[in-house]
Formats: structure tokens, C-alpha cells, sequence
């Protein structure tokens, strides 16, 4: 991970903007869905930003597409390779895969199942590590040595700038927003909706599992901690937060809201009941935050962000402890 | 079931889309979801209406709620009564309590626990019976003397005029389309659907169980044949299709498609791949006629209407005959 020597070095609204006009022809514009009865329950608008509904299920594609179409811009060829606990090693190799490259992904030796098969139904190669951050890091190195160009899941600025664009089209899609909340795992999905809420004058809450409050804790500590080690069912939220997509997050971000993996269980379920929709445990967490802090939301107009959906029927059972009777 | 006399009994265009303006308050407007590998392996332009994603779980919200909102026009006071298996219900609940007045179901003894309790959690008073057509009407007929308002199913000019509200939102929504396929049961979506795509100069296609397929055989014989006994995992397709519908179908629908319970469980199961949603068999017919007839719909832009989530996950699992391993 590199340093950032100033902002000049990050991305600003008009490269999501940007971003946003790039990977129109390879992204699907994601629906927003309300319920009444769960407006009714929280006494606020929520509006759910689906990007567990986003090709290879999770707003990853965003920031993959971005990444190698600008890669196709500046004339670079080769593959590309990445660390990634699923969604984003599948994003990449499918992005890849439609501009002629491949993707190698160094994964998780604990990665589900489902998310390995879909980084080799997209013709991805898969390195497995052991499960911490300094493995997957390592693995990475191993293979930017071996020529491919790294295409990193989030401290990256193409990739923040790409994951932004899901909120360019929630700003459209729904007007007079007052909050967004956003999961917060490596900070690329936070970090690219901030540029956006804050250039329209939105806030923006994040929402981490107590179990890799990396982000919480730095933000309370003043500066970026990389010692956390991750204990959540959000698999999707173990990773620490990038360099840049810290810097991004201190400047830019008004809370953040840590739950318990008992509330994303619970949430999980809830979203089920009002939606019908399987999502993943890191999704939920937006829904947790809402429910565990509803006062802070009292009759705002809410958009959370479902960041991906990319778990089986089965596994969601296992994972959210629902049970088929009532 | 009252006969119908002529066609100026049965609803047209028009009333479609006044139903299409009185129920917009009343419900969602539903996404259309597209996947470029599906459309690949294909080879034609697919446009998903996800009705499973309305309010209620199914698009039999939008003809309650047009029913409901009828009697209120018309200045008529009291509960509402309907037999269903399980999604009209819930739906005619719902409207019903928006509206101030409670329903009565008749349900069969084998519909599903999520349905009953939909139909529940809406306030709607059960009465179960056995699962056959004659003991569905009997029930509804005892509910009626008892001086509540028979909302039928599908059999009714209110109920199919709201079904084909989807296909007027879904023709905003996707411009040039050559094909609309629709599930048929009782027929009321497709008789709706219908009105609306001859109206565009849009074909229309059904697709119906093998073990359900009573609109089939009474198209081939001319007339309508009420003497099939259902035997299909579709739940929602098992009611004979009624009078007013069939005039309709008979009229307006190019073509019926019957599918097997197999297909039908791998278009689930596709569906689940593509998608990450967790859909019906009633509502997987749509993609499993696709799938048989490849050839006729090769090159077209082909819309499918997704009737209905209302499946739990462990449901979902033993319906489909999924396995987590890949």
C-alpha cells in the first residue's frame, strides 16, 4: 500500500462522475426498493440501493470495470491480478475477461465456496492464502513480480472512483436523500459514495460489524490502525481499511455504526421478510446500523447501500440461523 | 363463475391503464432485470419484469389493490372474501387493510406456511378447505352469504385489468419489444398482459405446467375444459384458468408453451444463478418455456414477467432440488 503525500493524490467527485459515463455499457443500473411497513416500523424513507442485484452480484463490478477500461485508455495490456475474499476477485476476472485479459486472485484459504466458483466461472485463476492480510498482500506482490498489473480491491483510485458510481445513480434515482449509509470493509464503496453525498450536500454513515471495527477504531484513534484482527460472519468486511480510502473516510464520512454479528443475523432475516432478497452478511450491516440507531435516522430520507448477495440459499440459512417455521 | 354474454363484459386497454393510475399509490414499481450471459447462451434480448419483488411478494397486489380501490369508488362498505392459494390472498389482505376492511381466504389445506402466514400478518381470516376447485368455490360461495364481497382470484374484470398493470409499466420501461411470455393459472396476469401487448402490436405467449396445462388442451379443443386435475410443483398454477380469462386468451394470446416440473426446477435454479433470486415454480415456468422453444424466440426482445417470490429458502432448496456444492 502506498502513501498518500497529499490530497491532489486521491480522487475527487468529477472522476466518479467520470467513472460513472466509463462503465455505463458494462454495469446494470441497480433498482431502489422501499417497503412501507418497514418505513412505518423505523418512522423513516429508506431507500435500498440494490447492488447485490449488480452483474456478478455486488457493486465490486463498479470499481473493476472502471480499473481496466482505464487500463484499455492508457494502452497498457497484460493481466491483471488481485487480493480479494470473493467479490471483487470475481468482478475483475469478469471485467477482465470482456476486455481479452485474465485475472489472477490471491483468495482466503476460508473463502466461501460460492464466491471460489465464481472467480473460475469467469476464467479467473485462483491463488488460495492463509486468512490474514499480510498473506493476501504477500500473494499479490508474488504475482505483480511475475509482470501482472495489480488491480488491488480498494486502496486504489480508479476502484474508489468506480464503486462511487452506484450512488451518481441512487442521487438520480431518489431525490432529497438526507443520509446514505454504506458497509465499510477495505473502504472502497464508503470512500467513493462520500465523494458523491458530499458534493449534494448529503451525509454519510458508515456501518462495520464489531468484529473489524478497524475503521471506528482509527477514526477514534486519530489515525489508521492495522492490527485488528477480523472476527465477523461479514466476510466481506474482514479486511482493514485502505491508506487512501482512510484519508478519504476521516474527511468525508459523519459516523460510523458498529453492530453485532447477532444484529447483521437479525437483519439479514429482516430484509428477507420485507424484500424476499437472500443478501450477504456484509450487506445486512446497513440494515443493523439503521434499526440498532433509528433515532438517528426519525423521519430523514435514508438510502443504504445492499452491497452484494452472493451467498447460497444454504449458507444463508447456516449463516443468519433462520428458521422455516414461524 | 357467471358466463359471459359478450365482450363488452370484459375489460380492454383502457381500463388496464386507469387501473395502471389508481393503484400507483398503492404499490411498487418493479424493477427489469437483464443478464448479457443469459442473453448469450440464448441468443436473444431478455427483459425480466420482477413482479417478485411487489409488494406482497407477487403481482397480485396490483389486482387487489384495483379491486378494493373499485369498491371504493363505487361507494361499497364491508370485508372482502376470495379462495386462494396463498398470493392472492395475502395480496387482497393487504389491500383490504390499507382500506380499512378485513379479508377472508379460503385456502387449501396444502398451501404453503409462508402463504398462510402472509395472509396472516395481513389481518386476513383463514379458512382452510380441500385442494380442489369445487371445494375453493364452495367455501368463497359460503363466505359470500354470509354478506361479504367476493373478490375472485383471476375470474374478474377488476383483478385482470390490475394484473395487466405490470405490462404497462413494463412497456415504459423497455422500448421495442417483439415477445411478452406470462405464466397462466387462472389467467388473470395473462389476460391483463394480453390486452396491453395486442394494444402495442406485441406477441404474447403463455407458458403452463405439463401437469396444469388445462388452457392448453382448451385452446386445442376450442373450448374451455374444466375437468383437468392438477399435478404440478407450481403451486400458484394449479387453479383452472377462468371463464372472462379464457375469452381473453382465447382472443389475444399467440401461443401456450407447457413445461415440465423439471424444467421448471432448472430455470429456478438458473434463475438463482443469473440473478441471486430466489423465485417460484409458478413463476419459473416463464424461463423454462424460453429455454424449451430457444428457436422461437432466437434474435427477439423477449420481456418474461417473474410472478412471485413467495418461496422460503429451505422451500427454495427442497422445490428446486438444489445442491450447495457446485
Amino acid at each position: 500500500m502506498s502513501e498518500i503525500s497529499n490530497n491532489n493524490d486521491l480522487p475527487d467527485y468529477h472522476d466518479v462522475e467520470r467513472a460513472a459515463v466509463r462503465i455505463k455499457p458494462f454495469i446494470r443500473q441497480t433498482p431502489v426498493l422501499q417497503d412501507p411497513g418497514l418505513n412505518q416500523m423505523l418512522a423513516c424513507q429508506l431507500f435500498f440501493k440494490c447492488e447485490n442485484l449488480q452483474g456478478s452480484g455486488a457493486f465490486k463490478l463498479r470499481g473493476a470495470s472502471n480499473a481496466v477500461a482505464r487500463l484499455r485508455e492508457q494502452n497498457l495490456s497484460g493481466d491483471v491480478a488481485t487480493h480479494s475474499s470473493g467479490n471483487h476477485g470475481a468482478a475483475l476476472a469478469l471485467a477482465a475477461r470482456l476486455d481479452g485479459r485474465k485475472a489472477h486472485v490471491v483468495m482466503p484459504d476460508n473463502a466461501s465456496r460460492l464466491k471460489v466458483s465464481a472467480v473460475q466461472d469467469q476464467g479467473g485463476q485462483i491463488y488460495f492464502c492463509q486468512a490474514n492480510q499480510a498473506s493476501r498482500e504477500a500473494g499479490l506482490q508474488a504475482l505483480v513480480a511475475a509482470g501482472h498489473i495489480a488491480i488491488p480491491p480498494y486502496d486504489h483510485n480508479d476502484i474508489i472512483a468506480g464503486q462511487g458510481t452506484a450512488c451518481v445513480e441512487l442521487v438520480r434515482q431518489v431525490k432529497d436523500l438526507d443520509i446514505v449509509v454504506s458497509p465499510i470493509g477495505g473502504g472502497g464503496l464508503i470512500a467513493g459514495t462520500a465523494l458523491v453525498t458530499r458534493h449534494h450536500g448529503i451525509a454519510t454513515m458508515g456501518a462495520e460489524p464489531v468484529g473489524a471495527a478497524d475503521t471506528a477504531i482509527s477514526l477514534q484513534q486519530g489515525h489508521r490502525v492495522d492490527s485488528v484482527q477480523a472476527d465477523t460472519i461479514a466476510d466481506g468486511l474482514r479486511a482493514l481499511v485502505g491508506v487512501r480510502n482512510f484519508v478519504l473516510i476521516q474527511e468525508l464520512v459523519d459516523e460510523v455504526i458498529t453492530v453485532s454479528d447477532d444484529e447483521i443475523r437479525q437483519a439479514m432475516i429482516a430484509f428477507w421478510r420485507y424484500f424476499h432478497l437472500l443478501i450477504e452478511p456484509s450487506s445486512a450491516v446497513v440494515l443493523a446500523a439503521i434499526q440498532q440507531q433509528a433515532g438517528h435516522f426519525r423521519d430523514k430520507r435514508v438510502a443504504a447501500i445492499i452491497s452484494g448477495g452472493n451467498i447460497t440459499p444454504a449458507d444463508w440459512i447456516a449463516v443468519s440461523g433462520w428458521e422455516n417455521e414461524r
